[in-house]
């Protein structure tokens, strides 16, 4: 078979999840509970809809290509509401707005990478990053966690090698949940600066941390640029995830690089999503927060049913955001496991080794709950279906 | 400097052209007559922006994520349609719509070629193909065309080596304008199904070819997929450059390639786009025939007006769809040229150079005029302009 791009790499974890689910009935009294994706399931607010609706009617624009890298005002509030909240300096022309994250991602390593370069993952990691690099012609080169979900910079050290060129880390962490304390962000881009690595910074579910002051000092080193380069969606935040809106936060030389890969790929971001996310911003501040305070409430859940699944084996390696990240307790592998809960549990979950390198034996014991659009009764009857498992 | 995906490519030459207009004052009674872009300036008609104001307020899918390879219902109503009007057999499961024409092309790549590949590209080019290959690793081998701005199977046999993995043909033409015949487009197709190759066959500008029967019979082969991969775009035909929402017709399993690589770049193409153009497809026939007649008309005038223009050295090398492709009569290389016409005579078109490769002499004297956001009057000017040009 020829080599190509995409036969370097495995199919999609989420599909092939929902397969799973081909032929299995759900009793009306016990349907499924879906924690396999983290993803709204509601539409936006009603105001954010007028506001689609009227933009679609009266903003000719909407309907229009846009500058590559964003419109121009979106640019600017992102820009300022970022400098604000981490306190750091960010220009407009640091910011470009892309069609969601993930080719927010691809084209960092697009403008940062050339075949046989190398970019640290710690694991899990999320499986698109390791998929993009695949297809890249990049090697993913694994950086194992601690018992604490947490990547060291020290072992990160060791592995650079001179085609090293990016350290990426997702905080919030997908698919652990775990929020890298401020000083462990620093302290991978001062590793990375040492090493004239760029820092890729995932942001995705900032919008969930638990602080509500800055989670990292990044921004306030007046030089970032040099080395960070930040990831930011506002499919979660905004619930537009079927409008396909993300942004990147760098240096405005490794932007007009990112503007190559942009204009072949998309030639520009989604207009509406654009103008409905600039809107969010500008309008629903106090809406975002009761949103956060919501799965922040989920999350308290997650923990305070522990000591029910922990009596049965279960333990929770890593909990924030959308996403709570088990061990759990059966002599089988996860996605066994993950299927057998599907038909007698009711629940799908994505097994470890979705967010594993092949072969790794840690995911075989691993299970990721993506647990944001579970409410507390929902987590109640989640918990109640685990702990009643018995293989 | 590290060789990177994005400095193996140049800048986009639209941006590039459109800072060509900075500083520059158009007097009111004679404004800039911008033709170096093939894109609607008008949105789409009211039935549509009512729909799509319907649909961001009743429809809660229109905001979440869709399947990767697209709505279910606009994949099959493009098989039907597709399959009526070229008479073939062409299903559901033969299509995926993607995030714009581009996105098409380069998920195409992606699932085709591997670093150091090879594909061939008839030159004058479309500057996002090469720059995707470019960026891909993969060498973009040029097709020189004929007098007639046609290229020929029998020169394009003596380029294949044993990495071609594909020949691209874009029809009608971007740049040139040129409708390929049937009879050529097949002959690609047998020398691709004979070297084991895939003929990319890109018809975004199918809805204004001239012939209003199929403009080729490579469906009515029932192993078309073995060989052909077709590629479309809703934004020019329903006014959806915005939305982002384009498609391709190939194999299921060249799909599930493609599918990899749309999950990660993207996740999904745009849900508003994907329902507003199936909306157009099942309500907008005669408005689109309508559209058509309006741009074949502006086709007749450009031919019209040649004689005057024709007086003046210029010629006509190619028209069709949005795109006149013309040898200038001056001593000025045609960048320099399009610079001078925007400050002299208030005219931005792309020079040819932009669709050819570096160092190849013919685009010098080659500009590309994108007439389709010009009407008859409109027309004229340009004319005028172009003929009262003096260096």
């Amino acid at each position: 078979m020829t080599q190509t791009r995409t036969n370097a790499t495995f199919a999609p974890p989420v599909m092939e999840a929902r397969r799973w689910l081909e032929g299995v009935v759900f009793p009306p009294d016990r349907p499924l509970i879906n924690v396999s994706q983290a993803a709204p399931v509601d539409p936006p607010p009603a105001g954010m809809r007028d506001e689609m609706a009227r933009l679609v009617q009266e903003d000719p624009g909407t309907h229009l290509y846009g500058p590559v890298l964003g419109l121009p005002d979106l640019r600017a509030e992102l820009a300022s509401q970022f400098s604000t909240s981490y306190g750091g300096k960010i220009g407009a022309q640091n910011v470009a707005i892309t069609a969601g994250c993930n080719q927010a991602f691809a084209a960092t390593i697009a403008a940062l990478t050339g075949e046989g370069d190398e970019v640290l993952l710690p694991i899990p990691w999320y499986f698109n990053h390791k998929m993009w690099l695949d297809m890249a012609g990049v090697r993913a080169v694994p950086l194992p966690c601690g018992a604490d979900m947490l990547p060291d910079p020290d072992h990160a050290a060791r592995l650079i090698t001179p085609r090293t060129r990016a350290i990426v880390l997702v905080t919030p962490n997908n698919p652990c949940g775990v929020e890298y304390p401020a000083d462990l962000v620093a302290g991978f881009a001062t590793l990375a600066r040492k090493h004239g690595l760029r820092l890729i910074v995932d942001e995705t579910y900032r919008d969930f941390h638990s602080r509500s002051d800055a989670p990292h000092t990044l921004f306030t080193d007046p030089d970032w640029s040099e080395t960070v380069v930040q990831l930011y969606s506002f499919s979660k935040s905004y619930r537009l995830t079927g409008h396909r809106t993300g942004a990147m936060i760098a240096h405005p030389a490794l932007l007009a690089e990112v503007e190559k890969f942009l204009d072949t790929v998309s030639i520009c971001a989604p207009q509406l999503g654009q103008r409905a996310a600039l809107w969010g911003m500008r309008n629903l501040g106090q809406w975002l927060a009761g949103e956060r305070a919501e799965i922040l409430d989920r999350r308290a859940a997650i923990e305070e049913g522990m000591p029910r699944l922990a009596e049965r084996g279960w333990q929770l390696m890593g909990v924030g955001a959308y996403f709570a990240y088990f061990h759990h307790p059966f002599d089988i592998a996860s996605d066994a496991l993950a299927q057998r809960l599907v038909a007698e549990a009711g629940v799908l979950a994505l097994p470890g080794t979705m967010f594993m390198p092949e072969g790794n034996a840690d995911g075989a014991s691993q299970m990721r709950i993506a647990f944001a659009n579970v409410d507390r009764a929902g987590i109640t009857q989640l918990y109640d279906r685990l702990a009643g498992f018995q293989p």
